[in-house]
């Protein structure tokens, strides 16, 4: 039996992270570069070529023991046919066929899909929601991403859209978000919306590793924002729970380093709205991938799709 | 060949409806009960035999033509294994296998699901998101119910508990809702809450059939009344939409009578929350079976249940 090994990549806005995964999912070798320069194609091609056959060198696999390459994008992406929908930070991909343009160039099958959807397909595997066919995952950062597992698979719905919990709106009225919407989640809780609150609960600018690391103190200001933080996410996650009973919720992100002091009072209002029925069925838990998740979670997809064609 | 037709039956908590259906959905014959008696187990039985036997006589076709009975109940069911999980207006249902109890005193296979799922079924099938393969319905009456066809089918989650819009909060406190949750959509936009609004709004108690009647007509404060509903209904209905993407947002139920009074400032308010790629793809209309929905939706149900069994 040929031994068959998939690559993930995670392209990032900066960097462009791979890794060569066994069939049990195990990393033999990984590699990264900068991710500047990509939105010329033919580029990008011969970057994830010369990738691969670096992954295969270093992992002292054939390269024709690769089987599949799956690859993560930052936005809506019609992963059926492998064609990206819209992306924000590389120009000049939207509509593009991806998957069929590196069929060209490499010798293996390659899929294609969001970001968000690749990390919570590797939790789900492999990490903080192994075992639950219903699982919400979300990334705090920047932006907040989110994606859903349905009945132990990626939820993607039909304009590929699928489990935008950062873009549920909080509010009536109020900010304009970049996705068109008003109100969203995003706007309050993305990372820049916590250090502007901090800076006026504070009464002036404090890094959020400091405010997490005051909190875990037990600081009462830095405990504040947390607890604030905790407020707005548990309206969408609790209505996320309500509408669609996942069993788990997974928290990743660089926001998700507040560790406990965000986790505690999530856990605890999001309990609070939530239906008697499914109060002490939902657990909220950390993300346990970190930021391999991407790369691990688009091999993963790779795998799985080449299983199921 | 035999002709194969299908009962569907929708316990309300004061009337029980049915109807005999032909393979390809028509109403053959319909019937229409009291609701009372039926914590006696025994005398529902009973009482759905009779029906059954009347169904037939009317549609004039043998008894054993009916292949099987479908049944919507007000609360979360167990639809795999027909096991009822609560009922709040019929006493000593909970965790009660009332398709196994029904079988004995029925000559063919009962399934039973929760009433607002085969609502959607019907207006998926039959109805107002006919040709859609992801919708979200809603029906606005005393309470705010709620189901979700993902995938051209029902979706009920890991606790049969899909598809609770009215129980998303709106906000972080409240008032405590039945459901065991705070500041759920319901309890702001139930038909008591919507009477509350427009008695302080027209400084004197009115029918809400009169509010729309008034609004139609264009009078200002019985349009405030609706656009104040519709601001709260869009921020949850937008909410499912960027996270869901369904097609088309369908709306029922007795508050669903205010029409384009509620729908047009609905339409706009959503549209103006939905992330770009999906401001111009959701739809949301009027349902279209009305209060036939639910008899319609069980006995497609046991249709659909019997075909992939």
């Amino acid at each position: 039996m040929k031994k068959e090994c998939y690559i993930g990549v995670d392209v990032g806005g900066t960097f462009t992270k791979a890794a060569l995964l066994d069939h049990k999912g195990r990393v033999l070798s990984k590699a990264q570069v900068s991710s500047r320069g990509f939105s010329n194609k033919r580029y990008f091609a011969d970057t994830l070529r010369n990738m691969s056959l670096r992954l295969a060198a270093l992992a002292r696999i054939p390269f024709g023991e690769i089987s599949a390459m799956g690859i993560g994008l930052p936005g809506p992406i019609d992963s059926e046919r492998g064609v990206i929908l819209s992306l924000t930070n590389i120009r000049g991909w939207n509509h593009f066929h991806l998957a069929g343009f590196l069929e060209k160039y490499l010798p293996f099958p390659v899929y294609v899909d969001n970001d968000a959807n690749c990390m919570a397909l590797a939790e789900s595997r492999l990490g903080a929601a192994k075992g639950a066919r219903f699982a919400l995952c979300l990334t705090l950062g920047t932006g907040v991403g989110g994606a859903l597992i349905l009945d132990n698979g990626i939820y993607r719905g039909p304009f590929f859209l699928g489990g935008e919990v950062g873009h549920m709106p909080l509010y009536a009225s109020g900010p304009v978000c970049e996705c068109g919407g008003i109100g969203c989640l995003e706007r309050y809780v993305g990372n820049q919306a916590i250090a502007r609150r901090a800076r006026q609960i504070f009464g002036k600018a404090i890094a959020l590793e400091e405010v997490s690391r005051l909190a875990r103190r037990g600081h009462a200001k830095a405990k504040k924002v947390w607890q604030e933080v905790a407020v707005c996410l548990a309206l969408s996650i609790a209505g996320i729970v309500n509408v669609l009973g996942p069993q788990v919720v997974v928290i990743g992100g660089g926001v998700a380093q507040a560790g406990n002091a965000l986790l505690v009072p999530l856990r605890t209002r999001v309990r609070r709205h939530a239906m008697r029925h499914l109060k002490n069925k939902i657990r909220i838990v950390r993300a346990a991938l970190g930021n391999d998740a991407g790369f691990l979670g688009a091999a993963l997809l790779a795998k799985e799709k080449l299983d199921t064609r």
